[in-house]
């Protein structure tokens, strides 16, 4: 296995340049929501040059739409398909999906971005650009991982199933529907930006709308009326005590360095049409961390229970209660044993790569991993070569270095799964 | 004069159902900002069945726009004028300008409507909708005022300038067209709704737009960024405050009885754009209420010396500090003496009508008064049947007796005023 682990390594030397290219392209490829098809293209083009067998398809259907746990508020996914790339082994050796999410969030305020957010400009080891972190930098990574084992003729026993699926960032729907086509593995890698710690545990969590009603009045005399946005500064200050006392319950070790394990964060408020006017209604969207071993339904009964007390520290909210609905986005936690053995593979294929051991911790996000396990009945890590801080941030960046890191690090762990027995 | 207030009763007391059915009408164009013209059709109309002389313009031209207190962000005014009508007097008496606005303000949330706000519903001596009591309602009380007494064919030595303008809700510039138009007069009743006080002092106020930056991060690492959203919530904290020490220091009887009586508003909120992520900007805008003795640039030196405050208490705004525009709407305060003949008449014909003096009061908001003062040199009393309370609100609505009160108590003013010598 050292001679194949030394012609991986010369393999990702050699193709360093080609590797950023292919990052830069993802990331000039601005795969918003609905937006995805361009980037898809790319991964299409790039599995076929493999010789991967594919499978894509526009993800849909009764059995997605009517499954418990599916999330969406698009109106459809036609034209922005999943990708599916597998090598199939000889037989008999454990299954590995490799998991990567092509879909990126919206990139904020333009004034913050110091170059083109979709640029994907490569200044001092870093590429930036919105994707670059998270997670196409992760992708990138498993591509190099497969093409570096391939090229360097190595036959595998277990199958390479690789997912570039969409609607991540909105909850999910694209790996579950990867899930229902019969996609499932003793084992999956999902390269989401973990700094290069290695997560066998990821918080769940789900997205909430609240309103809150107001009494509207002219700005002159605004005693008369109520104002929803200092009502709504009342929720948000409760929400944010819940956040305090739900964290402080949070007794995990790998949640030790976590300043805040399961936050709960305000993303979006709106409230008012008019300067002079008193405003009436304020809408708050948001999302809530749920423990790795914590259900959906005990965190919203939480929050449910939050704005209920509410009516005890305001009369205005026994006249008017905060309206609740959970909406888009809900990503399930999931967790495996810190001895299961894909994470002792990949912290041994971690040593090789850079000495020591890797850190282990718990996500701070959810990631596509909790319907991965929890539906599929595959067991998941999470480790990938972004920044866990820029994610989602105006200059997003990826340290270039990380990225063929861990292409080693993944390459060295498909190597060492895929050729044990099932 | 008896035989002649008669006249005007008896006038009223028959022409109820047509009254009620022009307010219904005028509340039943939309006349919002930008689509004035229908409602603007419907007083062309009356005045010309009136026998007023007309004078219809579409606002704009250099010296309006480069005026100093000009204050529009609206691209053009094409197709929705101001309306004049003027009934020249025999000669000598002292003239008087009859001011209302046409426009409205957005109708708000839907749902907290019981009508249709543009229904104009009557129920219980009450007309519903949207400008009903600010105020298109007034406006009526104006032209039922001037056609009881034209239609008593009562001559009156002094003018009658009726003017029904556009854009008093973003910053007076229909009324500001209208003086540099030429049109002055020896006093001027504008009927806001003042819940039928007498209002011989009126606040002025002005728009501003706050811009709070935070970092955004993933909503799942929110402590690596900094929440717009949170950090805006201490700008408000501390306007509110600022609110507090201005409203301490006024001392003007004529605010006894007003909580507030110079508030600031704070109506409308925008921030972020995703639920998992951690909003980098927030936008606050409002009103900033100015006392009748003080200036706008006096009050925004306060505004402005209370968000550099917020660098002692914050280190965040060190670096970041809050961004202030003072953009749209500013209105001039006004005042003239409660001795002034103007209010004197106003108030007797009041106390002939209603039995007992009107209450005098000071403005809780600006009106288009402070540049018919300021700018135009005409004394001006806010006087209307109007409730104060429900302007800007839902289920806006008027009562129709004050309509018909305040209709003969201008009535009576106007008689008295411009029979009088000049």
């Amino acid at each position: 296995m050292e001679q194949q682990e030394a012609a991986i390594k010369t393999w990702l030397i050699e193709n360093r340049l080609k590797g950023i290219q292919l990052l830069q392209r993802l990331v000039q490829e601005k795969s918003v929501r609905s937006e995805e098809s361009k980037a898809q293209a790319l991964i299409i083009e790039k599995l076929r040059r493999m010789g991967l067998t594919l499978d894509i398809w526009e993800i849909g259907g009764s059995e997605l739409i009517n499954h418990p746990i599916f999330s969406s508020d698009r109106k459809h996914f036609y034209g922005n398909p999943n990708v599916v790339g597998v090598w199939k082994g000889t037989g008999g050796g454990r299954s590995i999906i490799l998991n990567g999410h092509i879909d990126v969030v919206p990139e904020g305020d333009l004034n913050d971005w110091k170059e083109d957010p979709y640029g994907g400009v490569v200044q001092d080891g870093r590429l930036f650009g919105r994707g670059s972190t998270d997670m196409k930098g992760g992708t990138v990574s498993l591509l190099l991982a497969i093409e570096a084992i391939k090229s360097s003729r190595i036959k595998l026993k277990g199958d390479v199933i690789f997912q570039s699926v969409i609607e991540e960032e909105s909850g999910g729907a694209g790996t579950l529907a990867a899930v229902l086509r019969g996609y499932r593995a003793d084992g999956a890698i999902i390269p989401e930006p973990s700094s290069m710690k290695v997560f066998p545990k990821q918080q769940g969590s789900m997205w909430f709308r609240m309103t809150v009603k107001g009494k509207s009045a002219h700005g002159g005399t605004r005693y008369e009326g109520t104002s929803a946005i200092e009502k709504m500064m009342v929720v948000i200050s409760e929400i944010l005590q819940l956040e305090k006392v739900r964290n402080e319950k949070i007794t995990d070790p790998l949640y030790a360095k976590i300043p805040i394990p399961i936050p709960i964060n305000i993303g979006k408020i709106q409230s008012g049409e008019w300067p002079s006017s008193v405003p009436d209604l304020a809408v708050i969207e948001g999302r809530m961390g749920v423990a790795p071993n914590e259900t959906l339904m005990k965190a919203r009964d939480e929050m449910e229970t939050c704005l209920a007390r509410l009516r005890e520290k305001d009369e205005w909210f026994q006249h008017y209660p905060v309206k609740i609905e959970w909406f888009g986005g809900n990503w399930l936690p999931g967790a495996i044993d810190e001895s299961h053995p894909l994470i002792q593979t990949i912290s041994r294929s971690y040593q090789k790569i850079k000495g020591d051991p890797p850190i282990i911790e718990a996500s701070p996000w959810g990631t596509d991993g909790g319907i991965l396990s929890n539906i599929g009945d595959t067991p998941v890590v999470v480790f990938g070569p972004g920044t866990t801080e820029v994610a989602h941030d105006s200059n997003e960046y990826i340290i270039l270095d990380h990225v063929f890191q861990a292409a080693e690090i993944i390459a060295l762990t498909i190597l060492e799964w895929c050729s044990g027995e099932s």
